[in-house]
């Protein structure tokens, strides 16, 4: 019985002799990861039709491209995206749009990121009726690629200080955009720099001198007929960044552009002609957006971690270095407990990731739909929840990703790896979205909330699995489970936390003063709840499996996590009496036990994520294990190699080395 | 009185206002760091002169060229400094060789790093008489530039796999060098696929069909007239990396290469004509170079994060976002306390890191004395020592400079902040010179060796502050410092692997698999050993100080490294009862405290560093503060503003825009 579905002739043998270990159906696993068997057949499906397209033949590796060559090479295959789209995509279905354009563009980036992604879900939730259908209709013709211009050079996470200013004209019926320092330019939005025709633009907006906080515009940013910036608007690229070098993420300036007072986003709040303010019914859309833009993240950084994994464990059963027992061959370098140490956790950590990204999207997507019944009860704290999972994750998948790609030596240097901007790609979710310490801080918030509810004895806490359910039912430290070690450590930071505030304040500082004195304490309660919230939500992912393959696997990596959890968090367990040392040290030991039980199954665990290597950008990881030689062709066709002797070396070292004669050697 | 001489006119008022705060003498903190007076002077006078260079005026940022044009930079560059070596510096002092050479091509690598510092130096260590003048001779005319191949595509850390033979010719008195094997192919040797046209292989050596280990070879790799490859080779450049973009990492492979047999490297061992084999006198010598290599490497890695901290904390103090209690302006970023807790222990580390690397310098030196009068005692215990330093301080170093990133926000993510380039060419020290699991398990292994000693009571520990003292003294759990803590973790967690692992041999597995199973607490027992071994010189260092308000500042740091060590630690310490809970909390406070006694002077500490804006290759780090308006500035000279609207614009997306007729706007 053949169990993985990954093997092929010709294959590395080191791999196709891993994959014959594998005690579980691939295919169950992959559609559990994609969410369908349905999903999975779609993406497979899309794989298979964007390889057949011309704009795909022949693929140079992005990573020899200058940023001129990548934009050519993705504008390219930008107007394919949309020529097939409407056709092949149920775009309905974010999650079936999201496949379709990884297929085209993987995780690098594209000219039109933004464009699909924020922008027309914007004119989507924050427009209505007329105004909504009349951008409608130009994107759907193809007519404007547009972004959203939100961030500053000086204002990102204090939204209230923005800048830009939206100045009502009652003469002319409109706004006047304008950006009165050097700090007020609008910096980072993806697809500014060059690619994008309009843009949303977050400004404050005013009206016969009064300000109304920010609020977006649609702004006109390049002449429609070739593309050149409208006069007032000084535009461009911001210039290299760590990673998403496909992505023209840009500036712009604007000295007093005019716009048409109908061009303000008015489904919630109005400014009516004359300059007459109407005030949105609520506030909580805001919340909306945020939230469903950190659940897709969760599941991204979910998938950045679990790519990095699938090349580190692929290439550590094909490397072999130094010996054990046997002398007569170096072993597989995944047979060290240091290199299963290092990778195995991430593993476990990618499914952990993964099912909390899940079960927030489907959460996000019932709160949503009884927001539309007017109750939002649920929605500050999912904001609030997210906030810290955002921060979580995206750290420790960053975290993750190093050892990864350090677990492969030098070659997980090379951007043969494909690790590297794996990396690169993956860390700035630690920024973007709510900078990370902002964003515990804001878990921590909701916490203060629960921690006096629970000093008052009220019992004010809703949502059960999202806040607080043990902070009803906490009783003592007795703890059975290591769920229940989480929750007291989770408890008992918060409540320390709590009471230290509290003291500072009666000894006379002010709030804020006492919430910066306590802030990385509060980052920390934040973590250890958010560490109850991963714990129980992969208990349960893993409970109401029903293919005992799948859920044997699935099993071992959720008890891997929660060892390594415990022990990440060991300090705390001491201080709290809720474990001794030598307990502990038997956790410790069966964790290593743990590693070699996921050891056989390691290979068929990341091919079950039906990565390709294309989607991975590797040659490190490639799926067939013939690893060397490939490495080989990569660096011959790289950027210098066209040359047999560089120009300038001929220009400069060579007279050098020439100018002597030479004795004979 | 002005302490910090880092004030200018039309500087930021908000970094003069920090810079006003200081304590001390920033010409003091200086000297101390670069090691004297004479030295910070001499690092000031190549600053200057090579500023004035040709080759150095209207300099573009290198994040900005392909790797041609860099190549194209830096090969002029590199004629120009042989053109002033020998004339502005001191070639007898390692430490002016760098110095001048990091003026010239910062930390970003070079078409000559591996002649300077790798090749030229095994001429003089493992080459003598004759042979070494005739090389000599050659690099001294500027004829040649080399490398060293070592490490291949298959084989890194285990040497003795190494695949490329040398197999001598008793019919021509030559060796033939040969790639059997694509894994055999040379990989990753600095500057060898485009620069060097001799290089240094590292080959088993085979006479008469036994193979003698390996072996060092100099073999001509390019013609000394045109620069091509010379017959029989096949060599290029590996493909871009994480960083060192300047550097042509190369592959070389060879088919049957014939070299006269007086190319092999002839100082310990030998092959006489006929075929004779010589063994070397002893074998201690490798030892030497790796130590020297390591503790460069230790300085370096100091330097990386401490640039990471300059950038950091400048910023922190220009950007102003949120408010405390004063509502009337934004605070500067770094008065919140995430701020401090995120950058201030990595400039603490940054000193401690700096400290070892000093005194594993002397300690190397003064070895390498006694090692010419034949006393090579000390040599395995610093190997040891400098094995567990590498690889905790590139780690550490490593998690410090993303910390210092990521606390820049957004701008941090952009290469303008210089951080992205630091961090990705430091962390390749996490893997060049050792593999670090393989070099904490080689510092484990002397552990071990001690751990034996004390449990049969023996006292054959040699060298006190290297290794073993605090195992000899060692009576029980009563600590008094911080330091004594750090002695009783490292101890008790070196005890506690020992005994696992002979219990496991006891029960029958073999020493290898035993250490396998142990391998992951031996890599902790060798981290908690470096901590002694880092505490211990910290305490020293500020010790031994004179100024009292140098003394105070480096105290201050001292004093947070060890709190912020001891907390990383606190699991270990409270399962070994060396402190209890809430002791533990006051230490934590008190970590709190010192952040904001650091907090005035930080600006003033990383000032001293003396760091030009082009020693980091930042914008966001200049020492003026003037951010933002360079930062536009820089933007706007990047690639992709170099036209108005993409070249590939016009080719795709304006067709696309422009294929419907649009309606008015």
């Amino acid at each position: 019985m053949v169990n993985n579905y990954y093997i092929q002739a010709n294959d590395n043998p080191e791999l196709t002799a891993e994959r014959k270990n594998c005690t579980f159906d691939t295919q169950k696993l992959a559609a559990l990861y994609y969410g369908s068997k349905e999903k999975l057949d779609k993406r497979r499906k899309f794989d298979e039709f964007i390889k057949k397209l011309p704009e795909f033949q022949n693929e140079k590796s992005s990573i020899f491209m200058s940023r001129l060559e990548r934009f050519d090479e993705n504008s390219k295959k930008s107007v394919a995206f949309f020529d097939h789209f409407l056709t092949e995509v149920d775009t309905s279905d974010p999650n079936e749009v999201a496949m379709f354009y990884e297929k085209f563009f993987s995780y690098d980036g594209s000219p039109i990121a933004l464009h699909l992604f924020v922008f027309l879900p914007n004119i989507l939730n924050s427009m209505a009726g007329e105004q909504q259908q009349y951008w409608l209709n130009l994107a759907m013709n193809k007519q404007i690629i547009g972004t959203y211009s939100q961030t500053e050079m000086g204002h990102g996470t204090n939204l209230r200080k923005l800048e830009t200013t939206a100045t009502y004209d009652k003469e002319t019926d409109s706004f006047i955009i304008n950006s009165p320092t050097i700090t007020s330019t609008k910096w980072w939005p993806g697809n500014l720099g060059k690619t994008c025709n309009v843009t949303i633009v977050v400004a404050q907006l005013y009206i016969d001198g009064k300000c109304y906080g920010p609020h977006s515009f649609m702004v006109q940013i390049r002449n429609f007929d070739n593309h050149k910036p409208l006069p007032g608007i000084t535009i461009g690229d911001i210039g290299p960044k760590f990673a998403f070098a496909n992505v023209d993420n840009g500036f712009v300036r604007f000295n007093n552009v005019k716009i048409p007072r109908e061009h303000m986003f008015m489904k919630y709040a109005k400014v009516e002609k004359g300059g007459k303010y109407i005030k949105p019914l609520h506030d909580k859309t805001a919340y909306g957006s945020m939230i469903f833009v950190r659940s897709i993240m969760l599941l991204q950084q979910a998938q950045y971690l679990a790519m990095a994994c699938t090349v580190a464990i692929r290439y550590s059963c094909v490397r072999r270095q130094g010996e054990l027992e046997d002398k007569s061959e170096e072993v597989k370098v995944l047979d060290y407990q240091t290199q299963q140490y290092r990778i195995f956790p991430q593993l476990a950590k990618a499914w952990a990731f993964s099912a909390a990204g899940k079960y927030i999207m489907e959460l996000f997507n019932k709160v949503n739909k009884d927001l539309t019944s007017g109750n939002a009860d649920l929605l500050p704290q999912l904001h609030c929840l997210t906030s810290g999972l955002k921060s979580v994750i995206s750290f420790q998948a960053g975290l993750g990703i190093e050892q990864c790609r350090m677990s492969c030596g030098g070659h997980g240097y090379s951007h043969a790896s494909g690790l590297p901007n794996i990396y690169a790609t993956q860390i700035g979710g630690c920024t973007y979205e709510g900078e990370n310490m902002v964003m515990l801080q804001q878990c921590a918030r909701y916490l203060m909330k629960i921690a006096a509810a629970v000093k008052e004895r009220k019992n004010e806490m809703k949502g059960d699995k999202l806040f607080g359910y043990y902070f009803k039912n906490y009783h003592n430290n007795k703890c059975n489970t290591i769920l229940e070690m989480l929750e007291a450590i989770s408890y008992n930071k918060t409540m320390d936390v709590y009471d230290r505030l509290n003291k500072l304040k009666a000894s006379g500082m002010s709030h804020e003063l006492a919430w910066n004195n306590c802030a990385v304490d509060l980052c920390q309660a934040a973590k250890a709840h958010v560490s109850v919230f991963l714990c129980l939500i992969y208990n349960e992912f893993v409970n109401k499996l029903n293919d005992p393959g799948v859920k044997n696997v699935l099993g071992l990596l959720k008890d891997l996590w929660e060892k390594y959890e415990l022990l990440h968090l060991s300090s705390s367990a001491l201080k709290y009496n809720l474990i001794n040392g030598k307990d502990l040290d038997k956790i410790k030991i069966s964790l290593y036990d743990d590693l070699t039980k996921i050891r056989p199954q390691a290979v068929s665990i990341v091919d079950s994520f039906d990565f390709t290597d294309r989607d991975m950008i590797t040659v490190l990881g490639r799926r067939d294990g013939n690893v060397y030689d490939n490495l080989l062709k990569w660096a011959q066709s790289s950027e210098l190699n066209q040359y047999e002797v560089l120009p300038s070396h001929k220009k400069y070292l060579l007279p050098m080395t020439k100018s002597h004669e030479k004795s004979k050697l």
